[in-house]
Formats: structure tokens, sequence, C-alpha cells
């Protein structure tokens, strides 16, 4: 045993041990699925929260991470995920989309939403449209049965027809709480010519098992907001953007800021050009150029590994992210998870 | 004389001579006003174009022109700049905006439009009117008296009433060469199920004096459309984009390439991001992206020291240019001039 102790057998060990040292960290986990979703930023301040409200928010969001989850886990598409987890926050009225969206200054939901696949890419939108129950279900049928991107107000609606959508009643869409707060927003103005108002959106970010990345988003608005009047949500690059090669990203926050930043295109196009890294890209558009700008609000990104990043710069977003690593998340504020 | 011919002469000669070598050139000239216009891509086909046609084309292009470069020579905005040429070229029967703009499905003009100052940067737009004469004043209309970007369909309508703008007949837009393409747009898609039909936008850009850049951009879109679809002209980013720190650009092609390419900011974006000219970034998404994304157009194009560029992978663009280091010219098709 002895003999092991020589130099030569020592200088052998001591390579050995270096070489172990020295070589590459065992390969990452491949690339996983992953699925973030939001709910919106600065839609509640934080002393109007109360426990219960804040359970229902929460149920609300993990309802529709895990139904976009499962189909991610059980091998479906990127697009269908977005699509359901979107559409799952539509059909909850405590979000601001589809059912219980927040009404406009006539008292009507009028709704804007987008998806796109990553793959093609392809894209479809819609906007100012106020009898289709899913918004984000038509902006996917003029994404795959039309040769166009957006379509807005009847001209969408008459194109929800010809596909065999079945038209709501305006009512289907208006709750007690967003006719409270249309109330509000109008005594507002009346007494000091300004009305804040709710706002919000829902969206989500996904990639599956095949690599593909996609993004939705869909919203009502602003509460009170001038009839015709549409945000970043519908429109491709600002509020919602996806492409393989770069980042999937859905955004939420003041629409016109993140319209004239071209937020969710501008992350991707810093990764690409700048090699940034997503949460950096992430970082510079929604902590410096939007903060500097005036802007506010947040959003959630996907890129080609898996890697999601939520990013706000308001006094909250709701959100909820899961992937094949494990993680799982409903976070409200900066602070809570 | 021969002591100047000494090792240590030389070396100073030499030294100065390196010195004047090195010395940089003389300062390039003031940045000057610059503005740009186009009057689409792809409009006519070259053997449809008779003599009295193309001169026809040319004078409305040298009209809108010169009219809007009056205004930077006497030291107004580019904002006015762009907003008088792209008027006056909407009020010209013969370009695809305002008066003359293609018939939709339903023969109704639809029309959309979109400006952008680079200064803040500022943005509005309009989408789907049907009563407004001049869509990109509306537009304007939108950036200086509302919080909001984009406002569509009668919601855009409504706002125009506020603001005291007269609306216009829908037969106001009508002219027989439209009805007649539409007609034959039909003809075809009822002959065999497609429709290829007119298109084009207008569009200007434009640095003034103050080193100020602006673009405007307006349109009826495409012949035969479905009622309520909108291309990338009102679309921030993609058909119109400013900002005094990049570029300000004006697009016009097929309107569904340019939305999912991100067009107008891309080459902001290739310019700030990854440090090209704009010659090189206009050339990198019009005949490399966009050739490969199989989207056909092109863009007009000022830079912050006013150098201008128009560029199209389509057989023509009609267009013009002026600056204030003597170029001007009107094109229709890429040899010509």
């Amino acid at each position: 045993m002895s003999r092991l102790a020589t130099p030569v057998s020592l200088c052998l060990a001591l390579l050995l041990a270096t070489g172990a040292a020295a070589a590459p960290p065992a390969p990452p986990p491949p690339p996983s699925i992953a699925l973030a979703i939001h709910g919106g930023a600065g839609v509640i301040e934080r002393e109007r929260m109360t426990p219960d409200k804040e359970a229902s928010y929460r149920a609300g969001l993990a309802a529709a991470l895990d139904a976009g989850y499962a189909i991610l886990e059980r091998g479906g598409s990127s697009l269908d995920a977005v699509t359901t987890a979107v559409r799952m926050l539509e059909d909850d009225p405590q979000f601001n989309a589809g059912r219980g969206a927040v009404l406009n200054q006539d008292g009507d939901a009028e709704l804007d939403a987008a998806i796109m696949d990553g793959r093609g890419p392809r894209a479809g939108a819609v906007a100012a449209v106020r009898h289709v129950k899913n918004p984000v279900d038509l902006a996917r049928l003029v994404m795959e049965r039309s040769p166009h991107v957006l379509l807005v107000s009847d001209g969408a609606e008459e194109f929800a027809l010809e596909q065999g959508v079945v038209l709501v009643p305006r009512g289907y869409f208006r709750t007690r709480a967003r006719q409270a707060e249309l109330d509000e927003a109008h005594q507002a103005e009346k007494d000091r010519g300004t009305a804040a108002g709710a706002r919000g959106t829902v969206g989500a970010v996904a990639r599956d098992r095949a690599g593909n990345l996609a993004a939705a988003t869909s919203t009502g608005g602003l509460t009170n907001k001038h009839r015709g009047r549409v945000g970043d949500t519908p429109l491709i690059g600002a509020g919602t953007y996806a492409s393989n090669e770069g980042c999937a990203v859905s955004a939420t926050g003041q629409g016109e800021y993140f319209i004239r930043e071209v937020v969710a295109y501008d992350i991707c196009a810093l990764m690409s050009y700048r090699k940034m890294t997503l949460e950096q890209a992430v970082t510079e558009v929604v902590q410096r150029k939007l903060v500097s700008a005036g802007g506010e609000g947040g959003v959630i990104a996907v890129d080609a590994a898996g890697n999601l990043v939520m990013d706000f710069n308001s006094i909250g977003m709701f959100r909820g992210a899961r992937d094949g690593r494990g993680r799982r998340e409903i976070g409200l504020y900066r602070d809570s998870q």
C-alpha cells in the first residue's frame, strides 16, 4: 500500500483530483416545460386587500396555472397551455378580462386579446369586441383561420359569427363590483375632473416539451375608458410577443407606455442583439426604460431554455409560475409568494 | 537647407505629416432638414402603368413632398411636415388613403393612421374609421388631446366628434376606380376563391431644424379586406415609429408580416443595440428578415443626422425625398428616379 505514496502516485492522484475539479459540471437538465401566468399589475392596493379576497385571487391563479401546466405535462403545446390558462382567467370574474372585465365610459366591457405562437411565428389578435365570451379563443381563430393578425370591433364579431362562435349579450360581462367601480370613477370625474379606476390584464407564457414558446394576453382595459380605446394587450410587440428564437412575453400595466416602448418585442431584441439573458433584458425594460418613461406595470416571460422571469415596477403583480424543475409559486405583491 | 535632412528633422517632418494625416476630417455639415414620403409599395404593376398615370403619380408625390418640405424650410416642426405631407396624399384620390382608399368587402373605406413624435416620444393612432376625412389629423388629436395612443372604430369617431371634427359620409371616400377594383376582386374570389386586389399606404418621415424626428402613415388597407381588419399602419413599432434617439420609420407592404416582424421599431433597435447605420438596419430588416419571412414591401426612414433611406423588396415603391443638402428625387420603381 505504501507504494501508492510515491511522488509519482501522488502526482497522479493530484492530477486526477484536478481533472475531476476541472471537469465540466454535469450538463444542465434538459430544457424544462414551463408556464407563467399573470392576473394584472397594480390591480388592488394592499390596504384594500382582505384575507378572503387574497385567498380567492390565489385560488383563481392556481387553478389557471395548474390547468395550463397539466397540458404541458401530458405533452401538449405551449399554444394550448396559454390559451387554456388565459381562458380560465377570462372566465373568473375577479380578473379584468372576459366576464368581470372593467367597464368603459358607456358601461360596456370592450375586450382586447392577442396570442402568438413562437413557431412561425404566427399571431392573432382582436380589439374592442363587446359580445365575445372568450376573446383569447377568437384571437386564436384569427391566427389560425384568417390571413390577418388583428381584427377590431364589429368586424371582429362578424368574423366570430363566420367561424361559428356564439356571441353573448353585453350583460354577460357586467358584474356588480365592476359597476360599482365605474360609478365611483364617474363620481370622481365629476368631483376632480379625473378618474383613476381599476385596471389589470391576464396573460400567460409557456414553453412546451418540443421547445415551442407561446404567449397570450387578454384584458378589459381601463375602467371608464373612452369607447374604442385599445391598449398594449392586443398589439404584437407591445403587450404580447413570442418567437422560438428569443422569448415569449405577456405584459400588464399602463398600456400607452407599453405601446410607445414596444415592451414585449424590446425584451426579445435585447436578448438577440445585445446578448442579454432573459432576466437582464426584463430588468432593463421593466426597471429602467419603463420607470424612466413613467410607465407602471410588469411582464412575465420565458426563454428558449424554459427559464421563467416575472418582474414588475408596480406595487404588485398577481402571478404564478410552474416548471419541470419543481418550481411552483403564486405571488401577489413583491414580498409575497 | 541640408540641416533639415538630419534624422531628427526627418522624424519631426514625419511626425507632422502623420499628425496631419490623423487629423479628423472636416466636420460634416450640420444635420440637415430632411423629408421622405411614400405612396405605397407594389401599388401598380409596371405593365399596367401608362405615361399619363406615371406623370400623375409623380405630380401627386411631388406636391406632398414640396408642401411638407416647405414647412421644414421655414423652421417648422417635423410633426407638422409629416402631417401636411400625409394629409395631401390622403386627399389625392390616386393613393390608398383618405379619399380614394381601397374598399373593404362591404364596399366601405375603413381607414387606419398613426403619427409619432420622436420628442417624448409621443404617439397617436386610429384604426377602422369610416367617416373621417383625414385620419392622420385624427391620429394627431389622439396624441395631443387624449391620454391614449390608439382609438378604433366608432369609439374613434365619437372622439372625433368630441374634438369638433366634422365627419363625412362614407360615399366621400369611394371612387369609380376603387369600386372597379373591388368588383374585380369579388369576381376573382368567385372564380378562384382568392383575390389579390390593390393595396398601398402613404407615409412620411422628417427631421426638422431643431433635430426632432417624426413619422406618420395612413392607409385604407387591402381591397376586399374583412371588415375590421387592421394592418401595420396604425400600430406603433410595426408600421410607424419615431424616436429622436434612434430613427423615424414609415412602412408600406403586406401588413401582417410587418406586424409580426415589428418592422419599424426593429430598425431603430438594430441601430441602438447593434450600432448599425440607418442604411444597414433598413437593409437587414427589409432585404433579409422580411424577405426570409416572405413579406413584401418597403420603408422610408430618417436618422438623427438627417440621413434618408428609402428601400423596398417589392417591384416598386412610390416615393420622394428632399433634404437640406440639395437632394430632391421622386421614384416609382427600383431603377426610376
